[in-house]
């Protein structure tokens, strides 16, 4: 035990205990971490853990929850627009917010892989937090492009829009064979084309 | 012990105790699920099915990459079209592919969540299975719609269509807001949405 255990107020100490958590199940499977392991890299004792998370299935699901908090408010922006903006002006919205998401994925990859691959066993909560986060996702974006109607069909192409983008990121993340621009033109061609119906019945 | 430990051979026995494990670990989490609980579902001896995959790991990973093996060679089917094949002769083969996917998927529905939900930690042995299975789903698509060259931007709009088609499948399959028919045919617009570009320039 090296680490100078520095006193942080709960808030902070557990904002850092996640962090630790996140880097080191996002790097390992579930199995091969074990709460000594996270203790030890934030420097803690694992009683004082255990404070804070009741065991390591709270501790994954709790790191998981934050990435999922921070991609939803920190990535996912769309700009006001007005009620009468016109398609080009809801494109560049787009465009725009989904640079920002990307720039997004590229500073926090480790967090961003740990919550679309972090699943563990056929866990209803881990799908629950990457469905909510999907959702606000869809919710954001149709917001901004004006989509149409609320119906089972537009909800359909909306989450499956959804899940290319993470697909699509993930994948850029991995391999690089495009270049941020690329993938963000890729990206808002895609969604025009998909939801151009919605746009025009809308 | 009270099932009939009826004699199998070695291939049938091995399939039994996939479909076995598949069925538990849909259901639980992979840490909820022992080997003693696959044996027991089996009506077999740990020490037999010990003999047959080393670990919960493995059998795991087994009962995963079977899932896969089957939905690739039975769910992804493409008829041989003539390689002058006209637009609506491909829109129509590519709506008859995805009806047989969405029918495989209804009947293997407890395999089909499994494999797309079932990773445990950021294993990469479980994302690579997930990954061959996309990137052969994508391979046949791309050659039904004679889409054109296989440059990143193209692999891109595959993948990201491949991630679609699976998310939709796996939302279809709890919600069921739509039919079977209604999902086909919102897949298969997006596909010759998204793909038509690359369609005309191939």
């Amino acid at each position: 035990m090296s680490n100078p255990r520095i006193r942080l107020d709960v808030d902070a100490r557990r904002a850092q205990l996640l962090e630790h958590a996140l880097t080191l199940f996002s790097a390992k499977t579930f199995d091969e971490v074990s709460v000594a392991d996270v203790a030890r890299a934030a420097g803690v004792s694992q009683g004082l853990l255990y404070h804070y998370f009741p065991g390591k299935r709270a501790l994954f699901l709790a790191a998981l929850e934050s990435a999922a908090d921070r991609l939803v408010s920190e990535a996912i922006v769309t700009s006001e627009l007005p009620a009468h903006a016109g398609a080009a002006e809801r494109y560049a919205s787009l465009r725009a917010g989904l640079d920002h998401y990307l720039r997004w994925v590229e500073q926090r990859a480790v967090a961003y892989r740990f919550l679309l691959r972090g699943g563990f066993g056929s866990d209803p909560d881990v799908a629950a937090v990457v469905s909510r986060t999907r959702d606000a996702f869809v919710d954001r974006i149709r917001e901004g492009l004006g989509a149409g109607p609320d119906d089972p069909t537009a909800r359909c192409l909306g989450i499956g829009w959804a899940a290319m983008v993470e697909v699509v990121s993930l994948e850029w993340l991995e391999t690089a064979d495009l270049t941020r621009c690329e993938v963000v033109e890729v990206l808002s061609q895609a969604a025009a084309r998909l939801f151009a119906p919605l746009v025009m019945k809308g």
